[in-house]
Order: structure tokens, then C-alpha cells, then sequence
């Protein structure tokens, strides 16, 4: 099981905590894909070994629930491990304990590799000879709610944002990261000050790019506390993301 | 001479990186800043300290000068120490080195101290007993251009926002690396493809808050390609920042 799961040490900086003294986020969300890559590097099917065949990952989803975010000057893990490989798409898993080893949350992640030539998909189970499925942890389970489904039925936006420079990632898209970021920018300060996150779930759906300005919209179900959430670009009106945010 | 300086390690993961491949400067000042919080908390005059006295650091200046930006997936270093403490400023320095060892970049930083009860500035000379003058390293020289006057005269804004929630600190005001992000955002993607940033400096004037929409003015002289711009508050016009960028 040793070589399935690979666990990775991180600090929670202040600089890098919101203002209820616990990380943000986006910190976090930054570390998770980080540590997949990490993990998927060492392995051999990371970033590096893609570049070179002009394969890439794409992220499909990213699930994050929480009981307690890591507080300001703790330290705490990520321990990450492949659940599964399908012919199209892998999911790869995700617990987050603290200083005291106890797990603080999970999170699960779903993704694709797509052939930056073709632009179609790979077939995961052919990669290297099948490396991938040698990987399969089926010794870690990964406590979650399951993935659901994302429905906005509102056309009345409440937020909109000029994809800038600083949205930019090194596939020249919208930084997976900055969605997760623009989209808590749409609640209220004082909702962070009264209630936490403790389940995250955002869709990736299709490329948004520099010179698109990005238009939200939100349905909230204010009885469980519960929010979903789209994103559209404004030409043409394509779904970019979706959403759905539950405080406790 | 070894007491004086520290040193940490860092690596310029993707997701950190811009469209061009490098480790983007919001990342780096956030580095700078962590660098310089673990380095003044081992040494006694850190964060945790400060808050026991209801004490804060206050940034006043950042100025970055860079030969090349890490770049995407290689280790670099970022060594710090103290040049000066005056009564209410200190100065902190910082090289910046690539894998082999080479600097690569330098920065300094502007602090002062307040008390958050008072909101007076407090004599660093007299903290604890004058700890702070045992850290200063003459032996040490960073190789910059002195800090300049930064004036901006334009009265047509370039760009506005709302600051949200992912603005702001756990100080409960706007983010200081957010700023540098916001900033480079005026400038248009192109720029930072036929160029890269050589200097960055800006000037923490006044806190902004929650709320606020800031308004961003820029003074640009093509003929060196160097940038001066400020941000102001919506309302009342309070300056809060001045930064200057120079590109080559």
C-alpha cells in the first residue's frame, strides 16, 4: 500500500489564511491539484512525462469536504491515492489530516488526459502499458457524500469578472484555482464570519480564456444553506463551471 | 554571520506559475512575505510573539528587482536578513537563487510596528531589549536600485474593484499580494508575452476594507517602459498604494 498512497507535508502560512484564521480555500484547492501532480510525477504519468507527448490533464471535478479547515501556524497532510481508472477517466483521492494525524476532511478529484494535438481524449488504461491501474489504492476508502448533480435554473447574474492576467494558468486558460476563489467572492464576508464550508464541489466544463468576462449566477436553498452555482461566458453565453456550496 | 541569514527552500510548482512558465509575482511576494514572518519568528520578533502583545508588522515597501523568474518545476532559494532597524523602520533583504545557487533576483522590504491597541508605531530599537540590532548583517549587500519616488498624475481610472472576500487578510484588510496581482491585472496579457517584469516596487499607503471598491490610475512612459500607478478608494479618494513596474 506504501507506494499507492503518497503523503505530503504542508504549513498553513498566515498570509494564506482568510480572516477567520484558517486557510483559504483556494490555498487548499492549490495544494490538492499540486499534490495530484506531485503524486502522478513520481508515479510516472505527471505533467513532465505528458509535456512531452503534448498530452495534458484536464480536471473534470473537484469535491472537498471538510470538518475543520487547517488553522493559522499548523501544520498538516495531504495524503493522496488513486481510487480508480477508467477508460476516460480517473478518480483520485484525497485526506487531509492534521498535526495530530486525525483527519480533518477528504476530497475527491475526477480527470481526463486529453491529446493536445487531436484534442481528443486518451484512453487511461492504455497509458505506459496500463501504469495507471498499479496505482489503485482499493485499501483507502474516502468517506464522501456522492458526486451530485448542479442545477441553476436563475438568469438573473450576480456577479460578473473581466478574465484578466492574473486568472491565467500555464495552459493559457482560466486558472482552475481563481474559479474557486471568484465564486466564494460572491457571499457576503459576514457568511464566512458565522458559518464554515463544509462541502465544496465544482464542475469544470469548458475553457474560459483571457479577454472573456465570466458572469455568475446563483440558486440558494437557504433552508439547508446550500448554494449552486453557475458560470457563463458573457459572448455566447457557454457554462464554464458549476458549483454547489453547503455552510455549517 | 550564519544566525543572520535564512534560508529557505522553495519550488515553482504549475499551478503557481503564469501562462509564460514562470512563477508569477503574486506567488513570489507571497514567498518574500512568509520568508520574512518565519525568519523574524525564529529570531524572536514573529507573528505569534506580536500577538501576545496585541502587536502587528506593517508593510510599508516591497520592491523586487529580477534577472529571471523561477521558473516552472525547478527549485530556487530565497535567503533573507536584516540590513537596518531605525526607531520605526526596519529594512529586510532578501536574495533570491536559482537550483544552482545563482541570485537570480533581490528584494527589500519596509517594515514598521504597531500597536493595534493604540495604533501607535512602536520603537524597535527598545523591542525586547533591542533583539532586533543583534540580527542586523553588514556583511551582506543587495545589489538594488535605491526606492524611488512613485507619482502618479492621470486622473482617468484604468480599472476598478470591489474588494470580496478572497481580498482580504487575516488582518481583516486588503491583502497585500493581492495588490501586485490587481496591479499586473491592468496591464494586457501581450505585455507580459514580449516582455517580463525587471523591477517591481509598491508602496503600502493606507489600509483598505471590505467593501471598498478600489480605483486604479496609470502613468506609463513607453520610452523606458516603466509604469507608475496608484489606487485610490471609491470613497473619499484616500490613496492606499503606489506601485512602479518596470518591464524589459
Amino acid at each position: 500500500m506504501d507506494e499507492k498512497v503518497g503523503i505530503y507535508q504542508f504549513y498553513a502560512e498566515s498570509f494564506q489564511c482568510d480572516f477567520t484564521g484558517r486557510l483559504s480555500m483556494g490555498v487548499l484547492g492549490n495544494h490538492i491539484l499540486n499534490v495530484a501532480n506531485m503524486n502522478a510525477s513520481k508515479n510516472g504519468f505527471g505533467i513532465t512525462y505528458l509535456n512531452e507527448h503534448n498530452y495534458t490533464w484536464v480536471l473534470s471535478r473537484l469535491i472537498i469536504e471538510l470538518d475543520e479547515m487547517p488553522a493559522e501556524n499548523t501544520h498538516f497532510t495531504i495524503e493522496t491515492w488513486i481510487e480508480s481508472v477508467l477508460a476516460y477517466f480517473s478518480t483520485r483521492n484525497f485526506a487531509i489530516k492534521n498535526a495530530e494525524g486525525k483527519p480533518i476532511g477528504y476530497a475527491r478529484t475526477v480527470w481526463a488526459m486529453l491529446d493536445m494535438n487531436t484534442r481528443q481524449p486518451l484512453n487511461l488504461l492504455q497509458l505506459r502499458d496500463g501504469i495507471m491501474t498499479q496505482f489503485i489504492c482499493e485499501e483507502r476508502t474516502c468517506p464522501m457524500q456522492k458526486v451530485s448533480k448542479i442545477r441553476v435554473t436563475t438568469d438573473t447574474p450576480v456577479m460578473k469578472h473581466a478574465i484578466r492576467y492574473s486568472d491565467i494558468d500555464i495552459n493559457i486558460h482560466m486558472n482552475s484555482v481563481r474559479y474557486i476563489e471568484h465564486i466564494l467572492d460572491i457571499f457576503d464576508m459576514d457568511k464566512f464570519r458565522e458559518k464554515r464550508i463544509s462541502r465544496f464541489e465544482i464542475a469544470y466544463i469548458a475553457e474560459a480564456h483571457y479577454g472573456d468576462t465570466l458572469i455568475f449566477y446563483i440558486d440558494s436553498d437557504e433552508a439547508t444553506d446550500t448554494h449552486q452555482v453557475e458560470v457563463r461566458q458573457q459572448s455566447g453565453g457557454e457554462v464554464t463551471c458549476r458549483a454547489k456550496i453547503h455552510f455549517e
